[in-house]
């Protein structure tokens, strides 16, 4: 089979010399690689610098990025020359990138500046339309900074939604097996299941792997494997995680 | 003579996936690092995870921290313990700290409440002072999570300040030769210089070791060694800036 995965975590610049990282070891992407790679088969494997990777091998290829829009254009690149009998999206995307950055000082005055020229703050309703259409206005006239001044009290950091890589998979490559990954921090098992179920649906995996980081201790590592049909396997650790999703992909290659 | 090098860049987390990180290789201070224990000198070196060390030696001792409170706890219990000859403060210390985060509807509906329980909106003096008011009490309030939503469209991050921690060395350590860092992006060579001269004023170092991003390329590192006469001499390699600083600090302690 020819395998795509993502691992390792992105990060998207605030200015020149910082940045927001979503952590991510890499290390169960590396197993999981590791994994399809003893078994034979193909592997296209999208990672970030500081994140941990497999074992050189004949049959795996690297491909480096660092935020989400270069991941989004490897992504798009690769799908343009190949196809995948599987994607399994592993890695940990930045949910926003940053839009503005501004003291507290600045923000105000800018803020107050547009209330003032508006005639209508005494009316609560328009005046939650006119901090929405303020705030907009102002996140989106600052000039990133090469690196953003320290001498403020409090500084204030826009960010907006980046792209949802996940949602565009099933689009790019109808065919592949796609398996979603979902991270939650100290829920409960059913609402682990629940919101890896819905992030299912919603783009058309035919696996997620819903995890909890409170359950995550080294290589000790909680893993439950959603079908489309609800059904669900839980494995202990990274290897077993990945041992269960090689079976579960290969099965389900081999029946289509 | 008996060292401590900070080196690496510390990180802030924002929840329990994402943090704010100062970029830092640590190469620099590793080269530092290196350079003191080739003259036989004790070093404690004080990193970050990501960074790279010095190679182990029997002269040296490592310590790890992650974020700035980490580095002051670190740093003040050190000088419980040790006096140190000289001190070199490497390390990219993240000048902000979360404080907040809100979603843009979030951080909305708390202001307009704010704004529409004062009367005086229609006057610009005090409109500025209710937002500062406002603003402070909304940062103030909002509970960490412990993931932050990922549903809203635009964030609102506060970070406040963080101690200084380049102030407080020479307090503490008033006999230890103190060499400042102040790496500065896209400045001009007087600018540079006299940056680095109001940072060694203002907290009292020997040096200070003023640097540009820009002059930055993998080995060669341009750096300007400012001494407290206003003298410079410029390094352009990395080994280069440590072994001046190695020869300067050394001559200091002798003179003394």
């Amino acid at each position: 089979m020819n395998i795509l995965i993502t691992a390792g975590g992105t990060s998207e610049k605030i200015d020149n010399v910082r940045s927001i990282t979503n952590h991510s070891t890499g290390r169960l992407g590396k197993t999981i690689g590791e994994a399809f790679l003893a078994q034979g088969h193909l592997v296209t494997y999208v990672t970030t610098p500081q994140a941990v990777r497999p074992s050189s091998d004949s049959n795996l290829r690297l491909v480096e990025i660092e935020t989400t829009n270069e991941l989004e254009s490897a992504l798009l690149d690769e799908f343009k020359h190949q196809t995948f009998d599987s994607i399994i999206h592993s890695m940990a995307v930045s949910d926003f990138t940053t839009e503005a950055t501004l003291s507290e000082d600045d923000f105000i005055e800018k803020l107050a500046a547009k209330l003032t020229t508006d005639d209508s703050l005494s009316d609560l309703a328009n005046l939650t339309e006119e901090l929405y259409h303020s705030l907009d206005e102002i996140s989106k006239s600052i000039q990133q900074e090469k690196k953003i001044p320290s001498k403020t009290d409090r500084l204030l950091l826009f960010l907006k939604k980046n792209p949802k890589i996940i949602a565009m998979l099933k689009q790019e490559q109808p065919h592949t097996i796609l398996v979603g990954f979902k991270l939650l921090v100290g829920v409960s098992t059913e609402e682990l299941i629940q919101v890896g179920q819905s992030i299912l649906v919603k783009n058309s995996c035919d696996f997620v792997l819903a995890n909890d980081l409170e359950e995550i201790r080294g290589n000790q590592h909680k893993g439950i494997l959603i079908d489309s049909d609800g059904q669900t396997e839980t494995a202990q650790t990274k290897n077993e995680i990945a041992q269960l999703i090689v079976k579960k992909v290969e099965e389900k290659w081999r029946n289509q």
